[in-house]
């Protein structure tokens, strides 16, 4: 065992400190114990703040440095804008211009449209991310290349480390497509319109300081105030805040794969046979190809039946949207909007909720929506034989996914990852994940073009669908099989003894770490 | 001065402790400065609740005894169902039952229909309340009959007395028209709808134990949640939590005396005349008759001039409703719902949105609605030469009122109080207020059937109405012909030394203090 790292309870080697402070290694699924009070922000006065409730300033600069922005900050945005995203940059340029250094960046989410960052990451103007690294940001770190260490929390986990005071927020900048002066802001009106702002909801709440920059400046009120204007010390108003075309999401369409359909096709079928195809159920299903495909069987499926949910998760796209107006739900709940048809609906139907990751995903919260979900379809770079699964590393070791409300999802009734057996000829089914995200005892059903395998801690689903006429296998077979095809299991990628990043669980547990590779 | 009474920045003598508690004495507008920051409950885990988001239990008894009910225990409850309410007395008749003794009752305000709370009183059940007491209960503690010191605060005061840490929840009880079993729920749905629940987001917020109490439980999700589950620790579904007679305020009936009208009339034609009334402004005017005769006026202005509001505050009623079908307001920003047609257009009408005293009143907050509003008219018991008001007791000292709204409302940009000269042939306006509720220094105008007295602070107000042909007047001038048609001065009331009760100003410290009546 290296310095400083200690076996957790699901057996993989991690750090119990994280950038100078101690950290709690996993402990088992509802094992670890919270203690103490949540954490809160500075008491305000009205007395400083204007009377005619008009809080805009002259630029971002004129924000950060009335926020009080200085070296050493946490410095937080969202991600609402995914991949057109216009703010976060400006951010860290402002701060470079102002000589600041050794800022902590905790987006909810990265993307490739933040390697400009790098050169800042480069300077010593950001001296670590903790947040999802999609992409460019990832594979920097996996070379490296990061100062501190990075850290991965699920949607659910970055709230409950704000909440938790693990993660002290200094500077809220929270862009919104509209806001009036005082602050009030929501995602569904303005010309770069994303949808919900729930991201930010604990930026706004716990942040000393929090900025909303907007290209849409409204009178007072802003309606809905999706996020409130009490919150807010100053507004910041741009050109532009998103880019439209890269706001929506790019995997929105329905997979033409006939692998990916025959995995979709089998997953809806599984939740027939299971019984959870009933008058009053929920499901979540993510906006990827194969996701959307699925839920777009259970519709056919649902008309056939005559069955109505209750409500469906989003991530919303047209296809929810649509089951939504056809009445084959009573509710979306959203937490982010993945297509314009999304956000006029997120807009203009009181049906289709706004939901934050206080209220889906926070576990430490007296119970969040994610555990009343009858199915949940996910997917995942790596299963292994234990069911466990990885959805931030590839094969080869590189850092380049966030956990998003992955983890979260793992306490639906039931949790189905459909998968294919294979990517590149790389086994997906391997005898031990490369990073461990979820573990096994929550994943339920897996799902391959090849066939289920089903978990056995879930003896009532092997009962409820054994007659069903479905490919059933253990995870074992599938993965010989797998092997047999590809010529083996995967090379295992090689790594420094250095870690680059911590997996947070959604306990602020760390599960894993994420290694330098050689 | 007498012991532990200090002269503060208003000039009158108050306590510096309350209840044990060290209490600061009132330091003018805008002095004092809150530190440190703000109060957090625990932090919860998911794994102490169930999966399934059902927290129905048993009874009142049974969440009272989970949530841990012991002697000295804070147990808060709202008073949306005003004098309808059927819950507040249930729970201290169940803590009496359990043998529980000296709790403090923290209601956003009491009513006559709590009467039967004195039987806990005297028996040593409740110790003490910290709430508005209008009525039998004020009655009580003028009488001197109640253990501890009674402390009155504004909604916003309340806000910020629990997000303060000033009172400290043990146990928030919330009784709420509609609920689904996980806690989320509303007032606009079910037989008792009654609106809005925004005066128990500080106690779903803040207290260490949330109980949800209930008569129309649906299934999950409750839409709209104006209350999160995710803060619930149980839910209790009862017969009847509010009777919807009573649950209406008997005072949405416009004025039929002349003189009220007559006042509702000059204070229109005052609003008018200082040019207040333009394209884009804003107004709150209560559900008294006077102020709603005072809303009608306006209206037929605004339709003779072709004017719209940008928002009103509710308070709603039929009036305010109209208005905004009428397109004569773009929103309805409603703290309570007065009558049906109020809680209707909540439920079914985006623009009239539901507020609470976080977003409207609390003032250790960034900005509030309070201070936006261009003109807000409000009731007194009294008012002296100063602008100085009295809402709580009457001029025979005995207190009978709560603060509510009151003193958050007089931060808006133009604060008037129309009033009748005299009530029972007792002067209303005089010497010195028998209690000091707001500083005169934030009331800008007096208006009675006998003229318009405007503070010489307003200069601003006086040039702009000089030429208006409106009855201006001193208010020295309205006071001698009041007293000349009343006989003299109202008599003073004779109290004992001993406090029964502090008022508090918006920042938590003590404007003044009410005594026990001779």
């Amino acid at each position: 065992m290296k310095d400083n790292l200690v076996l957790n309870a699901a057996g993989r080697e991690v750090v119990t400190e994280i950038n100078g402070v101690p950290a709690v290694p996993y402990q088992g699924v509802g094992k670890f114990r919270p203690e103490g009070r949540k954490a809160a922000p500075p008491v305000p006065t009205c007395a400083d703040y204007p009377a005619d409730g008009n809080k805009v300033v002259a630029d971002l600069r004129t924000a950060l440095m009335k926020a009080g922005l200085r070296d050493g900050m946490t410095i937080s945005t969202h991600h609402h804008f995914r991949n057109g995203d216009l703010v976060a940059n400006r951010i860290f340029d402002a701060a470079a211009e102002l000589g600041v250094k050794d800022l902590r960046w905790f987006p909810s989410a990265a993307f490739p449209c933040h390697e400009p960052l790098i050169r800042h990451l480069d300077s010593g103007v950001i001296h670590h991310i903790e947040g999802s690294m999609n992409g460019p940001l990832g594979d920097y770190a996996s070379a490296g290349k990061m100062r501190g260490l990075g850290v991965l929390r699920s949607h659910g986990g970055r709230y409950q480390a704000v909440q938790d005071g693990e993660v002290h927020i200094d500077i809220a900048v929270i862009a919104a497509p509209t806001s009036d002066p005082f602050g009030n802001c929501n995602g569904v009106n303005g010309p770069s319109a994303c949808g919900g702002l729930g991201f930010a909801l604990a930026d706004s709440q716990y942040a000393d300081r929090v900025i909303v920059v907007t290209d849409n400046l409204v009178p007072y009120p802003c309606v809905p105030w999706q996020l409130m204007g009490n919150n807010v010390d100053s507004v910041v108003v741009v050109d532009k805040v998103g880019d439209p075309e890269k706001i929506v999401s790019g995997t929105t369409n329905i997979t033409k794969s006939p692998d990916r359909l025959l995995i979709a096709e089998l997953t809806a079928r599984f939740v027939e046979a299971a019984g959870i195809l009933r008058d009053g159920f929920s499901f979540q299903a993510g906006a990827g190809g194969t996701a959307l495909s699925f839920a777009l069987f259970l519709r056919d499926m649902m008309r056939a039946k005559n069955i109505r949910a209750r409500f469906v998760r989003g991530g919303s796209t047209q296809y929810l949207v649509d089951m939504l107006n056809e009445g084959l739900t009573d509710y979306i709940l959203d937490g982010q909007t993945f297509d314009l048809a999304g956000v006029r609906s997120m807009r203009d139907n009181p049906n289709h909720i706004h939901t934050n990751p206080f209220v889906s995903y926070n576990y430490h919260n007296k119970g969040n929506i994610a555990s009343m979900i009858d199915v949940v379809v996910l997917g995942a770079t790596e299963v292994d034989v234990h069911f466990n699964a990885n959805v931030v590393t590839h094969s080869d070791g590189r850092l380049l996914h966030g956990i998003g409300g992955w983890q979260n999802c793992l306490f639906s009734k039931c949790t189905i990852l459909p998968i294919p057996s294979f990517r590149d000829r790389i086994p997906v089914i391997v005898d031990e994940v490369t990073t461990l995200c979820g573990p096994g005892e929550l994943i339920d059903v897996i799902v391959t073009e090849r066939g289920i395998a089903i978990n056995p801690l879930r003896q009532d689903l092997i009962d409820r669908t054994k007659n069903s006429g479905l490919p059933l296998r253990t995870i074992e077979s599938l993965k010989d099989e797998i092997e047999s095809i590809c010529g083996g299991a995967p090379e295992k990628p090689r790594f420094r003894d250095n870690p680059i990043a911590a997996i947070k669980w959604v306990d602020g547990t760390v599960i894993d770490i994420v290694r330098q590779l050689q």
